[in-house]
């Protein structure tokens, strides 16, 4: 008999093995908070552990937001509101507004503070059906910042059941004290990397490529401390022009190269021939009103693997509903249900690196989301609204 | 000492009287189910009502969502994953797809089956403070079937409390065994009215003006049937092409007529000059991706009320998140962010012909929503998330 510690019935499953892999009249079993078993409830065999019978709900891998940046102090709601009154963003910008009010608010706080603002933003993905959550630096852009803020996520991680992977991204925007001087601040930026590493904070390693931050060669700059180190590397990359990031990625074969709206066709096929993911971020295509969207019929030609996330930040993502991201993949992105899901399951485990989780398959972590629908379609049909029934941490109610 | 019931204070408030009517610190007092004062907290006057401390959260009038047709039975999840697995309009018409399966299934639905379905996209918008919805009929195209989705909407309002307020909209769409004769249809619509309304079951009668719809003459037939029954009419208008809806609206004086995306600019000083609430639907406009939006500069200038709804259904705006309209009003339409509030307070109020609610006054019904914000701004800013505290209806905890 089996040595079974629990035992899921009366459950559709959406393993994510093939395609949705979609299994009706399913069970799953744990041990020792891994998935032991998986497959049709009448293929189960005789065991004694408890079952817990899941009333027809539907069983995903718990859900994955790949692409965060939820801890920060402040937020500009008050600048949306200036912007749709009609202030222009030079008037935003003497008013001390942008990026850098987010850097002064994060400066400003400590870290119980920005665990405290987090916390409400991470259970709001929680709630969905998140079991791992992506979560960023970039708004100290000093060294005791960036480590706060790579503490409070850390932090995170324990105070609720979720797995936080941690990203250093201090080549997110050079801080006012470096106007002018770009470079310098990239070099110290790569600098930060090693210290941060020791304290055991840093997952990855970030940077934003743009016309408007970092140059590709201070981006590989910062890249090549982070492979020092061994440390995985990621990429904000062409999100408002064609800076080559998607090349970049590949060439540094990345874990995963991010937004992609201007990426060229040549770019995500060398993406695709380097398995590195691309993560598409609706939610900053559609609140800062991005015409161009990510050329999905390229990355499907290309076989590229796509993920969705929320990108949860104050200036161009305010999102803290990953289900929503799936309705913006699929609405605004030509998404099919099955690439939407796909998304926030396994491929956004591939973007962070993570080879034990977003499917359900024996071996892999037992972190489980159940919803009530009828078909996994509404997962990504519904704007709003929450089906969660519920959210299993290797192996337990959480 | 005046002889209250209840008294809220510690708490910022929208009283929505005036722009949004920020009152920091603010206090609020009811009795008999209507607010009876409502004021700074330095000048709440010595009373012997239990106190609630709210702890510093916000204060707006209950929420509005004035245009929903919630009831109905299945959903068009299905079809929406066809659509985007590439299956063309026509291909899901001969699937048995749009509307009329909507009305399939909403005709094979008894009224148990309907309260249940509808129930929880109910609970969805309560969840953030929704205290009065409107709910429409139309997807049964017959009468009994017409009846019992009312019946369902007023069984809504016994369930749960909030206020629903119904409209018949037997006018939706032309049923399958009515085709080739659309007229006969509308007539038929028109005498449906009387008996609904002697039941106590219609509370407004609606109608979807369109070129694949019907007819201005047809409208205006049905419309006639509700004010020789002295009910109030609203309308679709202008969705998909400039039919006249709103001149149309102005001149039967409607209480709204909704969406507008097409609607001329003199067709909305005429909406303006009647005193027509224009009800917005952004949700609509993002889902089926139509890029034409409402002329908001148009409808402001004319100084024409603006409300925002979720227009919930399941073919065009799956919606289930009234806050999420709020940033869509803003992020799409560029509504400002006293506008997207007073959408969903005060001129939904109108929208509705209610005049005991939407702003916090004396003699209003003491519907409240309360929220964890730092400020207004923040319900329009976020995507996602849920920071309502609280809901208060007719003076009590809901
Ligand atoms: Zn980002
Ligand atoms: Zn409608």
């Amino acid at each position: 008999m089996p040595d079974f510690d629990r035992v899921w019935v009366n459950a559709h499953l959406c393993t994510m093995g093939d395609g949705l892999g979609v299994l009706r009249d399913g069970a799953l079993a744990a041990r020792d908070g891994r998935i032991a078993w998986v497959g049709p409830r009448a293929d189960l065999p005789a065991h004694a552990a408890p079952e817990t019978d899941c009333g027809g709900a539907w069983i995903l891998p718990g859900l994955i937001d790949p692409h965060t940046h939820l801890v920060f102090g402040g937020n500009r709601a008050g600048e949306f509101e200036r912007r749709l009154a009609g202030a222009t963003y030079e008037e935003i910008a003497r008013e001390g507004g942008g990026i850098l009010s987010t850097v002064r608010a994060t400066r400003a706080a400590d870290e119980a503070a920005l665990v405290a603002a987090a916390l409400p933003r991470l259970d709001s993905l929680l709630a969905e059906g998140v079991t791992t959550v992506e979560v960023k630096s970039g708004y100290g852009l000093d060294f005791e910042t960036e480590r706060r803020m790579l503490r409070a996520a850390r932090a995170l991680g324990r105070e609720r059941a979720v797995t936080v992977v941690t990203s250093f991204l201090g080549a997110h925007a050079v801080p006012p004290e470096y106007r002018g001087r770009q470079g310098e601040y990239a070099a110290l930026a790569a600098r930060m990397i090693a210290p941060l590493a020791d304290e055991g904070l840093v997952d990855a390693v970030d940077a934003f490529m743009e016309r408007i931050a970092f140059t590709p060669a201070e981006t590989e700059a910062v890249f090549l401390a982070a492979r020092a180190r061994g440390l995985p590397v990621k990429l904000h990359a062409d999100q408002l022009s064609d800076g080559g990031g998607a090349a970049l990625a590949a060439r540094l074969g990345a874990l995963s190269a991010d937004h992609l709206e201007h990426a060229s066709p040549g770019g995500l096929a060398a993406m695709a021939a380097a398995g590195v993911v691309a993560v598409l971020l609706p939610g900053a295509t559609y609140f800062i009103r991005e015409p161009r969207h990510p050329d999905v019929a390229a990355m499907r030609a290309a076989g590229l693997r796509m993920a969705l996330a929320t990108d949860m930040n104050p200036g161009s993502s305010p999102a803290r509903s990953l289900l929503l991201m799936l309705n913006m993949g699929c609405t605004l992105y030509r998404l099919t249900v099955e690439e939407a899901l796909l998304g926030v399951t396994r491929h956004a485990a591939a973007a962070l690196g993570l080879a034990d989780r977003g499917v359900l398959a024996p071996g892999m972590r037992c972190d489980l989301a159940l919803f009530r629908i009828d078909a996994p379609a509404e997962l990504c049909y519904w704007l709003g609204g929450n089906p969660c029934a519920g959210r299993v941490v290797a192996g337990r109610d959480a």
